[in-house]
């Protein structure tokens, strides 16, 4: 485990270069008109200690394996993290704080991952930065149990840091994430929470008064507070307490660390200070004017940098270089003596499958009684899991229900968490995530972003709606976190509206950069799997069924030709063909059998139909032209969509003559079989349709 | 406030009675062959205190406005509360247990309210329930407040109790409902966390080891525990000890109070109690007979309810009879007292408005700067707040962006609690839900649900996502909330990808019964909050820009004639038209200026354009089909659609022949001018669109 050094080194031009840092932060606002200046220069003490004197990185290769994981959970700060990326030298320049909030620049409103170099992770929805680092430290645990599981001290240890906000700690998703964070012991983590008392509304006290200290303790963390504004002569930016709290975090191994920093946001601006406004508005010239005085620097003069001073900063590059070439030393002792687990670690950094890996897929006979596709899902798991260490994950404890339980794996838990149904293993691979769908969808993206490893999480398809802005930001940050949710229509049943999902296709098929998978049968969900592993750019939501569904037949069966289930990757393909089809049939999951029915139905009155399993929009929409216009040939314009949730988007599919069954209304509590004959999504509906549409 | 009795009558009655509600909930899920019996079974004696010995409610008159209220936060556990609505003399027959989750049933698998009496929540997303109760309590104080502010007892005073389980404390909505509780010190709260330690993933230890007493402690809560596994002889319900904690937190009037009680799920079932498979399955005939034979009732029979027990357990109809008439009386004299407030209390009641209302809503004279719909909305709501004492809200810790503040209006808080910015009254009407979206919508919901006021409650559009699972349930239950979501697109500019709303538009048109209303300018806003308020039983979403829109002309000017801003409330009209038009282009919100715009454009090359405004899809697929054919001819093919968002749900509008301009992907950070340029949304886009399409 990295640890923090036994003794604080600060002199004079680490001060000065605090200031340096707070003025950069409100020249930068100021520049460009709009902004959050007050965070960045209360806080400038706090991050400036991370990246000089408490962080193992370096500057000169931000994806270095070794390094500490920093998470700046308040990202509309996104300054304190940009002018510390230039004072320690990464690629960051003085332009580059210059260009703030402006197109193209390397400096965003918030930190983006994949945009700035530095950035780990992009952050601005308040309480994900928190969440995403309880990922990120399961996730170095579990990359350390993977290559490393035995020795003392291992060069896959490190720490994940994070600065969070008010806003951070009141949203539920963060408190989800501390209480499993605790849970899971996990003293690699360490929160530095900014309780400045001031947000949007200023004094927080409108809305917060809440100890979360406490609650934080209630949960099982280690917490500490350094107050700021209790000295004598009032407030003491008292930079050797902090570091004396960071390093007592860093020496506590089995539980996460909070640092209750009490601050006085925009200090010491002399009038913006301790006012709502510093938070997310410029300050003024004169009030700009009145600080830099204030602290000796030019009034007149903007980004002021001194040579000494960014000079001293720099020197975080030779600590830098240093640290990894003591890193790289000790990696290659452990790649010479462990080389299984090093031809892992080249495979996983590569994002490379092994050879022959599909081989373990499971296939599935044809059958009328058939299988859950949820079923079949878990069936994958159970064959991938020797072949594929890299994928784990979880429910939201729903395990047994979302069928997302490798059979044989240990669970990822200290072993004292062990229960009568799951053994726990502190490197174990089986998530419990708790009733925390929220958390869980932060989790997998904390995961994902720390890599190597690749990691679902399973809950109801209707609890989506519960991790939507997880999703949302496994989509914008293009992680290949996959989504196993299960009971995806009202062929969940008994359980009625509140758990069926009506919209939730539509609305997850509307985010940007989300490959929503509906499998119609056991193989499609296999391909379907294998098509997903493949990626690694793309976050992928699998909706699979509670009801059993039949197996269909492949190739030449029952006098008809079926196509093949690899052709899920295609996103739509032709199930069952007609010579020049009269319609159009297109279906996903549970519906692709009424649209086979219905073909059935017609053909007996004469009419020719197609159908198409349409298990990928986003997919299909990916192949070129000339596939999709012969999956559904353009001159065709009699079509059918038939889907158990809402039309929203099907137009586009069918066109102006198609029709679209679907549901507009929400469930309702009853045996499924009777809830899609009331509400009209039968094969003799499709039939009806696709006459009206011919 | 109703307080809890002094002393406990607990008679063999009693304890038959509850005997037989265990029973009843395993009979009625084997008979239906699923459900959740375990929770109901060991509940039993808790739940039956409560309806027989703590509340005040009437059986016969399920919405008297002076009963308690119950919440089961515990859905699936609906068992639990069906069994005691039986017993108490709802309208709810042995018939209805019989047919629990089937089609049509009083008894649905989770509770609904307007479908079974005495259900006063639709729950089953875990977490919604105790937030929900929040909303109510604040509803009941502020209910307290417009009707009868000054007295000492109230016919207004009543409690909120919730049945609440693991599940519901893990989810983080209930984490931040808990912590505004303890902030709003909510004396009338009384939440019963059924601490059984056990989940569907069996052990919840496998996830959950917080101390969930001392997180509420953290919060301000009053807490007790009461443990019935720690008896002499093993498990013992000890009802003296629950019910005297009942009867400490009645007592305890400034802060909500928490029972842990510790159960064993499923008790006394000899062998599926305290495991996971008693949460959601039923026992299998020979464990529910071992059950009764140790209950003493007879093995072989269901549904068994001796004479003696219902006879004993209806006289809460005597009971209820009682407290309504006391209740009846103590109304009359306020009544007689209060007569501005009765008449206050009538009008509410109907859900009327008050003549002449619309009187003091505000109109905007046309100009090229414009004004944000955001501002024009908080025009509104500052005009409508003496008029309407009804409409109360606020915002998620972003007041002054949404504007959700009206003018001179007391915060709905504790005095003591006061901040520089904002006067904190108990019965208030601004709402400060701090930096918690999620709780904020299902807060709204339980004020909505308490009645009779109208709440709303602001964030960025973008954050909806946060609200989701309330918003949901808000359409599910029929429910006026109104949201006011700002920032409604990339026009947020600076703030970048993660706070700007690309899929939202559609993503929430998906949600059946809810309606997304983004108007043009500030006299659509005023239209479009018209017709929210006029509506009484749907949510509304308001999308409003940050930017300045253009405040267009209506009626003849500039040579033109324009639609009518009170055309608003068809979802849809004419704003500009032409004389046989060859093309119709369709936009909402900020992009109307830009069809405008492009029909000048396209004028200039003899195309003429009609331009229609499409504030809300919703209410336009309301109107009948000559309306909507003579807003969008059928004979005019040629259609454009623009909008700042992702084009879903767009195909249905223009046709096959239609353009759509619109976002397939994510934003980015600059100002907002520059990004609609970047992307494409303009209106030489729109008019070279209309082209393509002619």
């Amino acid at each position: 485990m990295s640890s923090v050094p036994a003794v604080l080194d600060w002199s004079e031009l680490d001060a000065r270069a605090v200031d340096t840092a707070r003025l950069l932060a409100a020249d930068a606002v100021q520049k460009v008109g709009n902004g959050h200046p007050g965070t960045a220069m209360s806080l400038a003490p706090a991050a400036y200690l991370l990246y000089q004197k408490v962080m193992r990185h370096d500057p000169a290769d931000p994806h270095w394996a070794g390094r500490d994981r920093f998470v700046l959970s308040c990202g509309h700060s996104s300054l304190t993290q940009y002018v510390q990326l230039y004072l320690a030298g990464y690629p960051m320049g003085l332009d580059d704080l210059k260009s703030l909030r402006t197109w193209g620049a390397q400096t965003p409103g918030h930190p983006e991952v994949h945009h700035t170099p530095g950035v780990e992770v992009t952050t601005g929805p308040l309480g994900q930065g928190i969440a995403n680092a309880v990922g990120m430290a399961m996730a170095a645990r579990r990359e350390r149990g993977l290559y490393d599981p035995e020795s003392q001290e291992s060069p896959f240890d490190h720490r994940v840091y994070v600065i969070a906000s008010d806003g951070d700690v009141q949203e539920g998703v963060s408190g989800e994430a501390a209480s499993l964070a605790g849970h899971q012991q996990l003293g690699n983590l360490t929160v530095l929470y900014d309780d400045n008392k001031i947000s949007i509304e200023d004094d927080t006290d409108v809305a917060f008064s809440e100890d979360v200290a406490a609650r934080h303790e209630a949960y099982g963390w280690h917490v500490q507070t350094v107050d700021w504004t209790g000295g004598a002569d009032g407030y003491a930016e008292d930079v050797q307490a902090l570091w004396d709290a960071y390093a007592a975090a860093a020496a506590e191994t089995h539980r996460p660390s909070l640092i209750v920093l009490r601050t006085i946001i925009a200090w010491p601006a002399p009038n913006a200070q301790n006012t709502g406004g510093s938070h997310g508005s410029a300050l003024g010239d004169d009030e700009i004017a009145a600080t830099k005085e204030l602290l000796g620097f030019p009034a007149d003069r903007s980004f002021v940098v001194e040579d000494d001073v960014i000079a001293h900063t720099r020197s975080a590059r030779d600590r830098g270089a240093a640290a990894h070439a003591a890193w790289d030393e000790q990696f290659g002792a452990w790649r010479a003596a462990s080389p299984e687990q090093a031809e892992l670690y080249d495979r996983l950094t590569a994002r490379r499958l092994p050879d022959g890996w599909t081989d373990a897929l499971p296939t599935y006979e044809a059958s009328e009684k058939g299988v859950a596709t949820r079923v079949a899902s878990g069936d994958v798991l159970s064959a991938l899991a020797p072949v594929l260490p890299e994928l784990w994950g979880g429910s939201a404890d729903l395990a047994g229900s979302n069928n997302t339980t490798p059979k044989g794996q240990p669970s990822f838990l200290p072993p004292e968490r062990s229960t009568g149904k799951f053994q726990g293993d502190w490197y174990g691979r089986v998530l419990h995530f708790g009733i925390r769908e929220h958390a869980m969808g932060s989790i997998l993206n904390g995961i994902a972003l720390h890599g190597p490893t690749r990691p679902y999480g399973g809950t109801f398809l209707v609890f989506s709606d519960y991790m939507r802005p997880a999703v949302r930001l496994a989509a914008l940050q293009q992680l290949p976190v996959t989504y196993v949710w299960t009971h995806d229509s009202i062929g969940l049943g008994e359980d009625g509206p509140t758990h069926q999902p009506v919209e939730h296709l539509a609305s997850l098929r509307a985010i940007p950069g989300l490959d929503v998978v509906r499998p119609a049968d056991a193989n499609e969900t296999v391909a379907a799997w294998q098509a997903v592993v493949e990626q690694t750019e793309r976050p992928a939501a699998l909706a699979l069924s509670r009801q059993n569904l039949p197996v269909f037949p492949r190739g030449d069966a029952d006098g008809e030709t079926w196509g093949d289930a690899s052709l899920t990757a295609r996103g739509a393909y032709v199930l069952l063909d007609a010579d020049d089809p009269d319609v159009v049939l297109v279906a996903t999951g549970s519906e692709v059998q009424l649209a086979v029915e219905a073909r059935g139905l017609l053909a007996a009155e004469g009419v020719s139909a197609r159908v198409v399993s349409m298990p990928c929009r986003e997919w299909f929409e990916r192949q070129d032209a000339g596939y999709r216009d012969s999956v559904i040939p353009p001159q065709v314009r009699a079509r059918v969509a038939v889907e158990a949730g809402v039309s929203l988007g099907w137009r586009d599919v069918v066109g102006d003559a198609g029709r679209i069954i679907s549901l507009e209304h929400f469930g309702a509590s009853a045996d499924f079989a009777r809830l899609y004959d009331e509400f009209g999504i039968t094969a003799s509906a499709v039939a009806a349709a696709a006459h009206d549409s011919i």
